[in-house]
């Protein structure tokens, strides 16, 4: 079974955030929908983009109550050194966590030992800290954030309407299905 | 370290297409691009509005070249059964495999165990029978087949041009990005 | 040893009973005499006349105080669209289990883990839920449920007879056996 | 998974037929079908009735080309000692395999540790040695041999013509199925 | 170190005796002396011969207080029929026990493995359960009951004269040897 | 099983026989009758006796082809000791074989480990090496070498006579017993 | 027993040089002396100087031969990053390993896992691959690079000048010691 | 991860110091900066120079408090000899431990186990007993004593002045670093 | 380690001492110095010529408190009727011990597991019931046990002299040495 | 069983002889008789008595053909440097093998674990390698190297004569044993 319906493990991190060194755990998760986005590494080449696109969509799901991480297995100290020379990088306001340890991207199955990097995953945390989503692409192939929004509002939607699911393609204010014995058999 | 980056394993299965059984095996993947989409039963309730967007992205994923796999743990006479009954499933085209001894479910790590179900994952696999990507959806979200053109698309670039990759919400005929060492820290 | 005199182990599920959808669990066999018969596969082609069978069975059944029940690793949603497509299974008013986690099929020795599906058993079990026959057929070979009333109303005699058993062929109001010393090589 | 399916494992024995101690062993089911009957104990109550009963059907099985084997943990000598003595048994002109050893008895799966005793099962096999159809029945409960003549021929009936298969209820003459995709959710 | 010196495990047996069928423990050894008599099968060829001379020396033995056992892997079932049957065997007075479940012949190491049958071991046993001599001998070749008779006395004036001990040939109302310093070296 | 029916193992061991001392093997066993009695230990007090009434059977066994061994844990040179000094011991003839490793009174299983000392065990072994017969008694019960005698004649009277077997009490010239069918149950 | 005196195992990494990217291997340490400096973290504290004054002596050690490596568990595009901007590590000329799957720091035995990061360890490696001096100090307390220069060429003179050893404080030009039989117990 | 940075294990030995024979344990080491050294052998040739280089150092590191430690696998008895014999190790104030069992040698991971000597490492250890540096030479390098002064001068700066550190060839009344924020990447 | 300097272990075991059977066990080990002598067998070659040495020294042992013990694998009974019958053995006044279950003698390490007898080993034992002293030879080679004396006067001179130890060749009344640190390298 | 009749195993190792270095290993023991004697260090008390008693014995023990070795967890150094400053050792003549890693006193289990140092055990080796006897003193205990040469002149007088023993106390020139019967018992 994929971590998707499973808790996120415990973790704790240092990690760079506007201008100061923070520290980040597995229970600032809680309590409100949240992205941890991992990419290889700081300084490499699809990664500031990933991260740019990310930042153009925090203003939106910061607006959905979702908060934002973004993983790798740099230091916090490099986070803010890429954070001060790159101007894509340098636009962003989300938590930026440094995993050295390389314990978090282990804990979500993303760390390819070979290279010691992280796989590009992006997962999607519900308030209780369980993976509803996830995604991983291979190296070359840039992830489009607006595509989370969507699946965050199917969520959210799902979770405050018990009963109901959103049909492939929802959108928000569509119209969702109710299971339903007679639906069995009928779609 | 996940699935993606991975040759998918061995297996051989039962299908239902196009009002016949046929077989599919691992090797049936060699030589096109593929997807695989895993849902959880036949005649329940959010599956066939994904089965049936999957459907209407099928042509041009096949002017791609693009083969598409459903599979649940359901069995091939099922699959048809549910395609002479269900007004959205009956419009479906591509292969849909029945896996009742759950060996390919269990080969992308999608079981549920408790409920010996699939989750909902899809998988973009290159010609050579690597995954390039994958995305796993909890019950009640819906998925959207039309984000998979763009992420083959890309694949199917990078493999066309080695040294070449595309940033995030990288789409057809935009620029790409090709890595060197004056890019660090650049971008 | 064989699984008969031995009582059933615990389990739970969902299954299709009359329109509605049910949970079944081992602790629903107490207190009256069952019969659970396995299969496996709807929409497969001999099992739909042996479910029409245990059907045309099932009043006489009821007037004995037996509960049937019918098992695949179908779902219940599978069962419920097999009810409502066949004229067969249409009739049938027992419970219909779905084991997709095959859990059930497991506990009674009954799954072809090559193929991921029951074979064709069929227990009969007493209201202490301990099995009292059993019996298995390979695929292509038929049952017929009427010589389960017999087996049925010889385990009832015998349970409220103690002291005397049935001998072969017996039938209900024939004379039954009651063992005792004097009997050793006179019969 | 059930011994249905499985080749019979290796075993010898000696036994008593017609006034005769001969040798048995598993190489002699091939070639033909068989029934292999266990019982508990010779001398004991509800097992002459059965044995009986199987005898008054050996012609009928002999005329299919069946040939029958009784066993019990009793030794070859207790067997003639039986048959001179019942009057029923008297009658029995098959084989009875002697089983002191217990080995034939644990090959089926048939061993009432406790008891050191036989349980109640029937075994249908075929001229490949594979077992077809089982039965085993509590303490308590006779059989009904007669049962065993219409299995045989559904068997019996399939093996000749391959690709059909014997609804439930089947008796000789009567329509077979065979099975196709036209088939699936129609009956 | 053999069973010799050692105390009987537990058992527990149905038995036949004097036209009764009756249970026998390894309690039931205690407060007398008693015989146990392994023989390898009921309606063989030596064996009737053996347990009609134990009986000849039952009356006998009965009068020293020892109580008589024989065991065989036989049923109880199949005692009485053989006690009904056989002219030598009809005659006995003392319990015959069945083992079908081979419990008691595995705790005397008497098992023929091969064959599933006791071998013909005697063994002598005094009040407190512990085993004061044992006897085995190859089929074939016949045993002699009266030989028991001086065994036993030996160990019952041993038992009552402690600090004695019978010499080899000893008979009763012989001389028996006091142990002492003395003795050393000079029988 | 005991070791009735199973062949001697390997052994190899110094000896005194005769005012020599001399070796003996397993190997020595093999083309005659052989009798191995072991006892606790030269220079006490019961086992002269019965070494003395060995002695006292020995010519009468030598005529019947029989050799003779005692075992005890002394070495060869207390033998050589005990033979000058006791008057009954100083008649013996046959081999004592020392075994102060006790590897030949483990292969017979009599070792009391707590003692150090054999128990009172005699073997009976045919000219295969193969065990025959076997008795072993508790400390203070005297054996009888006389009882030896039939048993070895029967022995070498059913080894002339494939086929026939030796009733209880059997005594030469005796009638002898043929198995056959027509006796079970007969005598 | 420590590293020193053992050969370095086998690993390959990528690096950043003089502008460049470049790729190392253990094969590149053979023919020439070598220093590999550990150090937790680029854009870290006490780092930089450390990596300055190793630069500042480096023009001497590359007379003696001597080629130096440093490495972090940073990737090579932050090593770049990291001599783009900062002035004290802008100097550097030599090898900047990057070990993100920290291999190498693992086969120092210098990687603190709590962090993930190396410690400050300095190894000196003879052309062969041996390693022949070591140091390691606790963070807060910077190292001295010239004092590597001493003791690679004491290791150069003695491995020029065999059967010769250098005494403490030994600097270029002053005398050995000649290890002889009649120097022990006499400096 | 190495020894620095850990705490000292247990271990007690015996010792030879000015004049007397005194025992030493890691309880000895608490409260104080400690240095141990430990060499191969007494009487041999490069060690005297080592341990009278320490001892030049010596009142100079009591200055700052720290003692001071040799260790080899000799005797404490050797130890006074060697003091006694050779002029260099004569003039030795310091603490000379010996340990023949070569548990403290284990301790450190400086044991040579083909020659069962000691490598030439020294260790700093801090008033907890937490190794604060470490530095091992291969034979035929001789140690340079005065080094270590500065380290401990390092250590004691960081120990005394939490949140600064010592930058590279930092000496005594040199500035210092405090790590900050707007450090990261601007040295 | 060897035995010297280790408790004995725990023993009891039969024993001769003139002309009684007397039990012995570990615990007669305490309170006074004790000797005691292994030899492979009673009645063999060089052990009787070692007896009566050590009993022409025994009232000169038992002057200084030593108790003295003899063993071997025989019994206590071959023990007595060698002391009758052996002029040489006949004189021995100290205890002989019976081991034939060679626990003694394994607890010692002296069995020769081939034959089943003790080695020649002799030990000298202190009143703690700790080993002093060991001394064990080959078969051919005889004892002097004159030279126990010395090594026992030696023992007994030591713990009553704290701090004296005695040289080699050490005979009562000479000099002893007392450790100290100016007697080292000085002898 | 103890060292006595094995074969030593195989070492190698420098030992200080003579004034000059030499190796020393087990194939140096073969061809001539040999004696190892263990001390525990090199400049402690009792040991050099010991070691110059040896000395005082080696002429008249290289008359015999044996040769000497002393050993000790000492280096060879440390045998060197306690030849030159000792009175007493200065006169050693024979080999002094230094075993600083303790394989040779672990190869005769005279190795105390908790001193590190070697107990008190010589060993007498024949020209095979074979220990013929061994003899272990505690500490405050000398030995006395005359006595050897008793011993190696009994085993040079047996190995010389086969089919003699030496009794106790045997001394050159005195008559020896030849075993056979008739000494059995009359010594």
């Amino acid at each position: 079974m994929s971590l998707v319906g499973k808790k996120v493990g415990e973790f704790s991190a240092h990690a760079y955030r506007q201008g100061e060194f923070v520290d980040v755990s597995d229970k600032d998760l809680l309590g409100h929908w949240s992205i941890i986005m991992f990419y290889p590494a700081d300084f490499s080449f699809v990664c500031p983009t990933e991260l740019e696109d990310l930042q153009d969509n925090y203003s939106q799901l910061q607006s959905l109550g979702v908060e934002v991480y973004s993983v790798s297995a740099d230091t916090h100290f490099v986070h803010k050194a890429w954070h001060d020379d790159s101007e894509a990088v340098g636009k962003v306001e989300y938590t930026m966590i440094g995993d050295p340890s390389q314990k978090i991207i282990r804990l979500f199955d993303v760390l390819d030992e070979e290279q010691g990097l992280a796989q590009r995953g992006t997962f999607i945390i519900d308030p209780e800290g369980v993976v509803q989503a996830m995604e991983i692409n291979a190296d070359g192939i840039g992830r489009n954030a607006s595509e989370y929004l969507n699946r965050i509002k199917a969520g959210q939607y799902v979770a405050a309407h018990p009963g109901e699911v959103c049909p492939a393609k929802w959108k928000e204010d569509e119209a969702t299905l109710t299971p339903g014995l007679d639906l069995v058999g009928k779609i």
